[in-house]
């Protein structure tokens, strides 16, 4: 497929945006996940933390690879997205250990279902390898399972929380309409697609509500209102 | 070699101890590492940080899993070490970036170092993990090459750089002996050596004799005086 890659510039681009802002994520990902492993109020969930962060590193390996595959400079495609990703964490920095999981879950969540409905928009080769690293590293089934008792040992603490998971999804559609607004070639690819036709903006529309209810249906795992 | 450790259970404690403190390190040095990452100068040598934590993690597991394997709650097995380990961190906590190499290169250096003694005096089996996991992360390399570069850019460096040195193993000395101390099983594995016969005092003075000798190498190869 590299073919396609080669023969369109914009599509080139987009994808090596695409590739460059997961990789982004996933490095952003291990040092946010071994950051609250710190919080962790035990050595076996410290583990389980950076179990997790290890293999966030592995996915960005993954990326990074493939970037210099193309001829890329990974540091030179992750460029443009740190201001947007770096912002996003300082505005959304855990208080506490349950912070952390929900964010890690929730924005996790919905950055897993976005990047999901690219990879339909783009050369199978690409999209195997974006679903590959999206793969689920065991943090949702552990994350659910700790708020959920913490709710349950003391159910004044839903409410915070579920503030707190509206403010995470406040802030990451700030921070995607601002890569939307800076990287065109990446936010053509969403809505005019190249391979195959994409999305039309009914079809964005509807991609908005899917993700929305994918939303809901974690907040309420969580046991929060969302 | 697990009959030896069924044979002798004040053996078994030793290496019991010797893979908690172990593991403990590593989960801890995984710690630091991502830490330190987030002071990387730019995404590439963030990556490179990373990747030493991936594999420090990894080596967590490998000491994790062979505890599980003699029957040993890996949590109990570590938490005697916490207090030393986290105030030694708390400690030699980095003011910068090259600090913080410095801190891995030469702790690392003297931990990995003083290990490969100890691994002399165990069974082949235990030996053999613990040599496995003491490989080079590639740190090493990488620590003396960045210390370098800035000590050249910038001479003044050298003096407060050598002085973090010497600071890092007096609280490396300090916490040994606390752990020492507080640990018989461990502290006898090494002075009275189970298996084969193990150093006797003087060996002991040889050993810390090759310990500083190998410590004041290190920090030759990044221009300090040690």
């Amino acid at each position: 497929m590299t073919d396609v890659l080669d023969q369109d510039p914009d599509y080139r681009a987009a994808v090596v945006d695409l590739l460059g802002v997961l990789a982004l994520g996933e490095l952003m990902a291990f040092e946010r996940l071994a950051e609250d492993a710190k919080l962790a109020p035990g050595i076996t969930d410290k583990a389980e933390l950076a179990a997790m962060a290890a293999a966030e590193f592995h996915h960005f390996e993954r990326l990074r690879d493939r970037l210099v595959e193309l001829g890329e400079d990974p540091a030179a495609a992750m460029e443009p997205f740190v201001t947007a990703l770096e912002e996003f964490h300082a505005r959304t920095a855990p208080n506490d250990w349950l912070e952390g999981l929900i964010k890690a879950y929730v924005g996790d969540g919905i950055a897993t279902d976005f990047y999901r409905e690219v990879s339909a928009l783009v050369d199978p080769r690409t999209r195997e390898l974006v679903l590959e690293v999206l793969e689920d590293t065991g943090h949702a089934e552990f994350a659910v399972d700790r708020v959920r008792k913490a709710i349950e040992a003391d159910p004044r603490m839903a409410g915070r929380l579920a503030l707190w998971g509206r403010r995470l999804v406040g802030e990451a559609l700030s921070q995607a309409q601002r890569v939307a607004a800076d990287r065109d070639a990446l936010a053509n690819l969403l809505v005019s697609g190249r391979v195959p036709a994409g999305f039309d903006l009914a079809e964005v529309g509807k991609m908005f509500a899917r993700l929305t209810e994918a939303h809901t249906r974690r907040m309420a795992a969580l046991g929060l209102s969302a």
